[in-house]
């Protein structure tokens, strides 16, 4: 059932308004915010007043109107009236971000990953780099808002407890937030990593002002982050997204779900590794690759993108290969959902991404349905950070973001 | 960008919540309705006197309370309160349904449509069966809501213009809700026939009280209609739910679209029937349709459907074949949307839905990822009449249901 609304709430829900207004735009008047969001001019003067005074909000360069009037007083987020910590734990890795209010990267970290790390390190892991960071920046700590921690998935965002996701070993629920909180002191959220990079690529990146998208994250996992009318989408028990395991032919490979050819079998670098090696055993002798024949088990992904990138054929083919079936399952979602951008990123990809961007270009271009619409593909502006920028943004938009369904009470 | 929210739109928002709250219930007191919505008891007592003296809600039984105390009055939607026509234009015959507030079906008709009708004709006779059906049921006129038209799309349902629906020739840009309007006087609202379909197992069917499902509409076209946490969803151009098109085998025969192997490929009527026909000219001779070799091109939908039923292998074969591929679509959209129910509907399933009920349910079983969560199948109540009674249901609902969206000013 659904609760109803009171007045308390609505004079939250208008100021967090008014800020997403101001955040989107670079500089704008009092006069345009009312137009934008057709609240009052004096409702607008009470909310504005409020921020100022708070210190999120300044005014900036008083521009002479066109016609000569009165100057126009501008109104922009102070980037530095809160910060935010990003983390993303990946198989063989985990990045750290220092993020302000304005969404720039103020400082980052990386650190290889063992495998077979075990939880406690990587928790005290994070609290020290963590710390560092801090110091580094100087002057954030008081302003701090949180720690957002994105993870491939199975999670749960809300107790914020990581079920061991793939590639994790003894990593059965691990109450991560919990962890975090208690040796950092900040709060914690927790994401799977294609939301949390959703969630930052419409707080930084190329989403902002974006209703309707996807971020098609290809990690260790390939997940797609889902921001619908202006809002993060979650689904009926908190598992959507679930973008690798879209069957895309009947009598393709094997997966362990128990299917066959599911999108994953196309995407994942053991698969486009495999692909490559069954290319060069069957004797493709003039690829630059040919020579990683005779070390069995040591060819990995980031070598097939610099041979592609070089020119290799059998490199470039087997990638594009990948991002032609990537394609296909992402018309299919397209088609359904009725998106105007889709948004690549994730580890995966890396600096082959444009090869992934291409091929989906060129299926929306041949078989989206109805034809008509312009749908638009992007690579994420965090490059491999879209994980742990994505994580801090969760926090950011957590505290700042008008979110409409808070409005209800029940 | 988003808009604002005040007072005035907040007491229409809160009286719509409790409205729903007593329409999902069956008989259901003030004190409940408080602790449903979480709104104070002023505030409910309030909006309830409003919506007796509206007569839109009545008292009903007064109950004990378990605890022997003040006997309990309870409150329920007057299903005379308000009445509201659908109609369903397809391709070979036209659907009409007088429906309550309370969303029984009072009267029913249908047509058969000529192949080539004139739009002129078709409105003329919904027009005219508009107005049998009002007579036969006697004091409705007064409260009739306005007129609901489903149709395959592509159309534009602000407008209410229909584009050459596939089948529909000479129907480019037909206004059909303004013809409709001036014709029969009563407001006119119009929509596809997936999204209809999904917005009246809503309100009278099945997904009563669902947030989060999908009508998947196998008519002429194949559709589903989206509601996403508890609302309907139309996409960023209003085109969301295109789903015949969706790619499951790079194999799979050409599509019109320009792809391989679409969903729509293995679910259409055309295509069901040339798949027995194939197998009949193999040689399959204990078929009970073996004899319709004789009569190329005569062979449809329905006599395979009841071939199916009597028992005949080569009619089951090719039906459950079909399922099958409708499954594995469904289970990659439930994956992407985390839903809890899909339910089946639309008169190319006819009395063979229980075939693709099965083998959509077979497929959840065996490969939804990840495996935990609990999704219900459902044949759609309204039978074949799903899209008329879906279309008068998005009268209804347009009228009687909380609209977050509405909240917003801009």
């Amino acid at each position: 059932m659904q609760g109803g609304t009171n007045l308390l709430k609505v004079r939250d829900f208008n100021q967090q308004v008014v800020l997403e207004t101001i955040r989107g735009a670079s500089g704008v008047s009092r006069t345009e915010i009312a137009q934008d969001t057709g609240l009052t001019a004096q409702t607008i003067s009470n909310i504005v007043r409020r921020l100022l005074d708070e210190g999120l909000v300044v005014e900036s360069g008083k521009k002479s109107s066109a016609r000569g009037g009165k100057p126009k007083v501008n109104l922009e987020i102070n980037p530095d009236a809160g910060y935010a910590l990003g983390a993303q734990i990946d198989r063989d890795e985990i990045a750290l971000v220092l993020l302000n209010l304005g969404g720039q990267p103020l400082r980052r970290v990386r650190h290889a990953m063992p495998a077979g790390q075990a939880p406690e390190e990587v928790v005290r892991l994070l609290a020290k780099s963590a710390k560092v960071l801090i110091q580094e920046a100087g002057g954030v700590d008081r302003k701090m808002l949180g720690l957002g921690v994105a993870s491939p998935g199975p999670l749960d965002p809300e107790n914020g407890v990581l079920y061991e996701p793939p590639g994790f070993k003894n990593w059965e629920e691990v109450p991560i937030k919990q962890m975090l909180q208690e040796r950092t002191g900040y709060p914690v959220l927790v994401d799977n990593d294609a939301m949390a990079a959703a969630v930052g690529e419409r707080w930084v990146g190329k989403a902002r002002g974006t209703d309707n998208y996807a971020f098609v994250y290809n990690g260790w996992g390939l997940g797609a982050g889902l921001f619908l009318e202006g809002h993060v989408y979650r689904g009926a028990t908190g598992t959507a997204g679930e973008f690798g395991h879209t069957s895309l032919d009947p009598n393709g490979p094997e997966c362990e779900c128990g299917n066959r050819g599911c999108l994953i079998r196309y995407c994942s670098p053991r698969e486009i590794i495999s692909a490559v090696e069954r290319r060069l055993r069957a004797g493709e002798s003039s690829s630059l690759l040919y020579s990683w024949l005779k070390k069995p088990g040591q060819l990995d992904l980031a070598t097939i993108r610099a041979a592609a990138i070089a020119g290799d054929r059998v490199a470039a083919e087997e990638l594009a290969a990948s991002g032609r079936m990537l394609g296909r399952a992402i018309v299919g979602m397209v088609n359904l959902l009725d998106l105007q951008m889709v948004v690549l990123g994730g580890k995966a990809l890396g600096e082959a991404a444009y090869i992934y961007r291409r091929e989906v270009e060129e299926a929306l271009r041949k078989i989206l349905y109805p034809e008509r619409r312009e749908v638009r593909v992007e690579l994420s502006c965090a490059g491999e950070d879209s994980g742990a920028v994505g994580a801090a943004s969760v926090v950011l938009h957590a505290a700042y973001s008008p979110r409409l369904m808070s409005l209800r009470s029940a």
